[in-house]
Formats: C-alpha cells, structure tokens, sequence
C-alpha cells in the first residue's frame, strides 16, 4: 500500500456519485465500490474482513482466546458534494496503524469498523450500524423511506444485506476495551490553536427549534414605519440577541442557519418567517438554560413588536461525554507524537455518539482547513493525517503495555 | 345602475382568473371581459367609450368646442391574487361622480381613464396607457416580453389594438386642467388617523438595493461563535439598523422584503445572503441621504463581521410632487364633504406618477382596512367610497365654478 495517506484517500473518493466533490450514500453502487477498496486496504494490513448485517464494513486483527477487542472506525458515506476526509479518513487511519503494528503481537482483537451511514442524508435517520451493535437499534426504523420511496431494509436488501439479521449484531455482551474514532474536526479550532490533532472531551448536546413569526404583510411604500410589524425585521432582532447570547455565555453555541420569508418580495414588508434555532452545548444543563433564555428573549421581542411568535422544540440529543480513562490514554499516547494536545467538545455528532452507549469511547480529531467540511474543498494536510496515524500506533502500544501490566 | 359601489366593484371582479382574489393581467381575456362591464359603466352615465392604441379606456363626457379637458382615471390590472379595490376603485368613482351631474353643464370636457397596466405584473414594465399619452414612451419598451414570451407589442395586437399608433397618442399639445386618480390608500394611515379619505401631497421616489454578503459556510456543531463569518446574522444586524435609521429619521421608510441564504440549513452556519433593501421618501434629497447613511452602516457591520459585502443600486425613480392649485381644490372639495382631510405622501407609484409629467396631478386616497392591498381581503368601506365619489363630484362643480369666475 502506498505510503501517502492523501493518495488512498483521493483513490477512494472517485467512488462517488457525479457532481463536484464526494456524494456517496449509503447501500448504493458508490458504497459497494468504495467497501471493494476499504476491503483491500484492510486486507493489505492483515485484516480478516467481513460484511455485518447492518453493512458495517468489519476489518479484525484477531487477538488470543478471550481476549477482549478494541474498536477504531467511522463512517464511508458523505454528504451531497461532500469532502474527501470526513469519515473514510478515520476508517483509513486505523488501518494504517495497524499496518504499522502488523508484525507486533498484541494481547487483545482489534477491529476497524466502516460503518454505512452516518450523514442521515438518504433516509431520515442514521447510524443504523452502531445503534445495531450498542443493541440501540429499533428495528422499525427500517421501514423509514429515502425520498424514493425505497426503505432501508429494502436498501439493504439490495445492497446484499440480511437486515433480519440486524438484531444479532448486539455487543452488549462481549469484552471491549472500547471504540475510538478519528475524524476531521470540522471546524477551526485545531488550526486557530496551531495544533495538527485534538482530543475531543465530550459530543455536544443538540436541540433544534422551529420558530414562526406572524406580522403583517403590508405594501413597502405605503406602511409608515411606526405601524408596522414587520416579521422579518422581528426576526432579525432575534437572530441579533441569539448570536450575542451564545457569544458571551462560552459554554453554547447557536445558530439560525435557515430562514424563510412569506411574500419575499422587495416592496412587500414580509409578513409571516419560518427559522430555525439549534443550540449546542458539551453541558445539557447549559444548553436547556440557553434554550430558556433565547425564547424568554424572543417572547420579549415579539410581544413589543407585537408579532404573533410560535416555537417548537423539534429534536433534542444530550451530550456524551468521551470515557476518562480511555481519553487520557488516547491523549498520552497524542503527547508523545505531538506534545501537548488541545481538548476541544465535538459540536457534530459521530458514530461515537451510538458507539458510546455500548462501551468506553474517546474520539481523536484532525486539523481541519479553515474549519471548511461537508463541502468539496475539504481539506487536511498529509503530515497532520500521519501524527493521528501514529497517535493511533502508539495508543494501541500503549493499551498493550498496560494490557500486559495488569 | 346600482347605487352601492360595493356590488359593483364586486361584480366586474368576477372578470378575473382562477383562484383567489382578483388576478386580472393586461391584455387577457379576463381584461377584455371588464372592458366590457366598464364600458357598460361610463355608457350609462352617458360617456362617449373608445379604446385607444395603449389599451386604455377612455369614457369622454365632451365640453364645449375648444375646452380643455379634466381627467380622471386610474387601472384595470390587478397582482396576482390581489384585491377589489386597487385601480379598478379610481376607475369607477369619477364615473359615478360624472353620472351625478349628467344633468348639469360644465364649462370643459371631462374623461375617465381606464389603463391597462400599472401594477406591472405581466410585463417588466408598466404604465404604457399613461406614459403614451405624457410622450414619455419608448417604443422598444413593447419587445418586452412576459414570462412565455410574448412581447407587449404582440399581446396589444392580440387584444385587437394598434401599437403602431401608439406615438399618436402624445396629448402634450393639448388642454388638459389636470389628471386626478383617486386610489385605496394600500396603508394604514388613514385608518390610523379616523378619516375615510385623504389628500396625497406627492408620490414618494423610490431607489431599489441588491445588497450580498458572503461569509464562510461551516458546520453549525463545530465552528465557535468567535470564529465565525455568519452571513445571516450579518445581515440581520442590517436590518435592524436599517429599519432603526428610517423609524427615527422620519421622511424615509425602507425595507428589507426579499432574502436568500445559501445553504439555508438548520446546522449549516449560513455562507452567504442576498437582500433588498427598498427605500422611499417623498424628499429625493432626504432619499438620497437615507442610502448614503444605510451604505456607510452596511460597511462598518460588513468590516466588523469580515464579511464581502456588494451592494448596487438596481431602480431609482424620483419623487413626483402633486400640483399645488389642483391639490388645493381638491382638499376644499374633500374638506365640504367630510372636514379636516389628511394630507400624506403616498408611498406608492401611481398611474398618476405618469400623469404628472404630461399635466397638473393630484390624488385623493380613500381609507384601506388595516392597510392591507394587493391581497383578496383588501376592503375599502361603502361610506368611505361615497365619500370620494361625492369629493369628485364635488371637485368638478368648485372647477366648473372657478372656469366660469375666470
């Protein structure tokens, strides 16, 4: 295999639907292509491969009898015009260290795990593969449809997948010392700190409003600016106080990132607005006390304004933290590669997120250009890859050392 | 005829297409079926009906031989959607009002103007009825085409007219008093002050902004609040500021109606926006002033954000001034009818924005429930209209009167 971990990556994205940059959804050709070059490159590092019912992708290095496994993985699917990093890198990166470990012995099993889908972009849900191994997985689930029509179990089906055989994928009994994951950080933290790799301290909660603003539509030319009620100038003093709150709290971050105008015309004063709220936060209770305050702040704005304001709570995530032990190993074996290593939240969501209700998990991120992902021009630079490479080298050394010292 | 205007309006809104309100676009078949009830109209308050070149309907009450003459009138066309009263009202007022002195002689001919298109719905232009008669068309303007491709010059053809003598229908060379629209005020101010008619001092000028900003797109998980370039709230700072500077500074009103965000999704920090930005005064000066003030604040909140902002100016129409002896007589015949009138801009343009560069213009604006037009629930009130049918009336016997002192 090729040394030049950009190379395999730049191999692996030309399965990809046509377009700019990387489409590949799940339990399509793209996917099955891809899965053909992840086999190889997990056989080339000595990895028995196999298909799970979920269509996880499974490369195993096995250890002695009864011996427990550690799991590395992530996703091989992207979203629509999507980069060439987030995901397959962290399928890839542990591979390599395994490479680099092949002719080392080791006192436990280790597996690399490619999971189907993790982007959610084809069906309304996702992270089938982890939820199926952290027995998490509601089988009804599989009768949710992409914008075909076509559900996934019928996806799977015809991908070559038992989906019946989903249930059976339950870990919950089996001894794993636990499940890391490196990924692109996604944002621009790492490069602002001047730091090629980070260790993530916790997956953020999420939840996600849907809020509505009534005014009253109303000619341009015609409404003297003190009658109106105006809804997207209401909207707007919002979207204001929601930036300056989540900026001065430190602890959240929120963001309207889609807004819609009823009439949107340039001479009609806009009437009716649709925008959604997300906030974030590694801290539950902080985000529910975020939530609470930016709506007792929309009520002020919109009572003054006299616009008629709905807000519904439509999804809500709590945050998980990474496992202690397992980050402070993950962030030892970072130091030796790399000297003191940033400790940052994730603000996405990970197959660790599902993979932590299963067993330890710790997550490694990759300086990410300009905080640039989910877009062709994603990019991380090949000598920053390495560094995680080797930090995922010395981590499954330096379990083995402790392995043998107990 | 029927004496309440109310079922007459709501009888010739009948010519409309489907759906709800009143759609009726310039040279349709729903056009040709009111020019049917229209002229059914001006016959029976003993009108002379042509159709001229343009499209408009002219009823002519004729005066004796070498008399100037007085117009009124305003347009047919309606939005899409739209309501009752907008134009068609104005249209047939002074009908009503010359049916209620067809028994008493006046000193000068008098017409009532049926146009075409004001509202500029069909066609990416309007008020060819009124510029052809002020000698302000450009004939190239009938290549334009609507949305299917058919020019204005092949649409007047269809509907049986001669755009080849449109240049004959120049009236700059003629005796003309003056042209007086009388429209739905399409605001809330007379509603606001308790008048059911008001005087209109001058129609506002107006300049259109395509304002962008582009800031960088990011994952809304991953990207902290201090490192972001976030369009919308960019632009939602704008507007605020915008909607601040035109409630405190009094002689402008503007408005942001119309904006897209690129990618508007719920957890994608918005990249880039595009606004409009609509300003209006009845001061060209104070318009003016208005977007300089607007730019230098769009700049600083662009500089503070390090966003790209671009911003043209894409429309300006000057303020067009009604004249001061027309608008004079006009308020003392209101002021018999019904007291004290309001006097107030008028933030729209009018047939009568055309009509003041051919001859003296005034306007007289009737009350509009809850300021809403260009919508099916659109309502003037019955007494309110026979108060500005029995101004009309009023206004062409104090006319007649002051021709005869002359």
């Amino acid at each position: 295999m090729r040394d030049q971990i950009s190379d395999l990556l730049e191999d692996i994205a030309r399965h990809s639907a046509p377009g700019a940059g990387v489409t590949r959804l799940p339990f399509t050709a793209e996917h099955q292509a891809a899965l053909v070059t992840i086999r190889h490159w997990m056989e080339t590092a000595g990895l028995e491969v196999r298909l799970d019912a979920a269509g996880t992708l499974i490369g195993r290095r096995e250890g002695p009898p009864g011996a427990p496994v550690l799991l590395f993985g992530s996703h091989q699917d992207s979203v629509r015009n999507g980069g060439r990093f987030d995901g397959i890198m962290g399928v890839l990166l542990p591979i390599l260290a395994l490479q680099d470990l092949q002719h080392e012995e080791l006192p436990f099993a280790v597996e690399v795990l490619a999971f189907a889908d993790e982007e959610g972009v084809r069906f309304p849900t996702a992270l089938v593969g982890p939820r199926a191994l952290a027995g998490r997985l509601d089988p009804d689930c599989l009768d949710l449809q992409d914008r075909d029509g076509v559900t996934i179990r019928e996806a799977m089906t015809g991908f070559g997948l038992k989906p019946q055989d989903i249930s059976g994928l339950d870990r919950r009994n089996s001894a794993i010392i636990g499940y890391v994951e490196t990924h692109i950080e996604q944002g621009p933290v790492l490069q602002d700190r001047g730091h090629p790799i980070g260790l993530v301290t916790s997956i953020a909660g999420i939840e996600r409003h849907q809020v509505t603003l009534q005014g009253q539509s109303g000619h341009a030319g015609t409404v003297p600016m003190h009658l109106r009620r105006d809804a997207l100038a209401g909207a707007a003093e919002m979207i204001v106080a929601v930036e300056g709150f989540a900026a001065s709290a430190g602890d959240v971050i929120a963001t309207t990132g889609r807004i819609s105008v009823t009439p949107n015309m340039v001479n009609v004063i806009p009437g009716d607005i649709s925008m959604s709220l997300e906030i974030r936060s590694a801290d539950d209770d902080a985000r529910r006390q975020a939530a609470t305050t930016i709506m007792t702040t929309f009520k002020a704005i919109a009572a003054k304004r006299d616009l008629s304001l709905s807000a519904e709570r439509t999804y809500a995530q709590p945050a998980q933290p990474c496992d202690v032990t397992l980050k402070e190993r993950l962030a030892s074996a970072a130091e030796v590669i790399s000297g003191d290593v940033p400790m940052l939240p994730s603000g996405a969501t990970h197959d660790a997120s599902a993979m932590a209700e299963l067993c330890p998990m710790a997550m490694l991120f990759v300086r990410c250009r300009d905080g640039v992902s989910h877009q062709p021009d994603e990019f991380a630079a090949e000598a920053d890859m390495q560094v995680a490479r080797r930090t995922l080298s010395r981590l499954i050394r330096d379990l083995a050392a402790d392995h043998h010292r107990h």
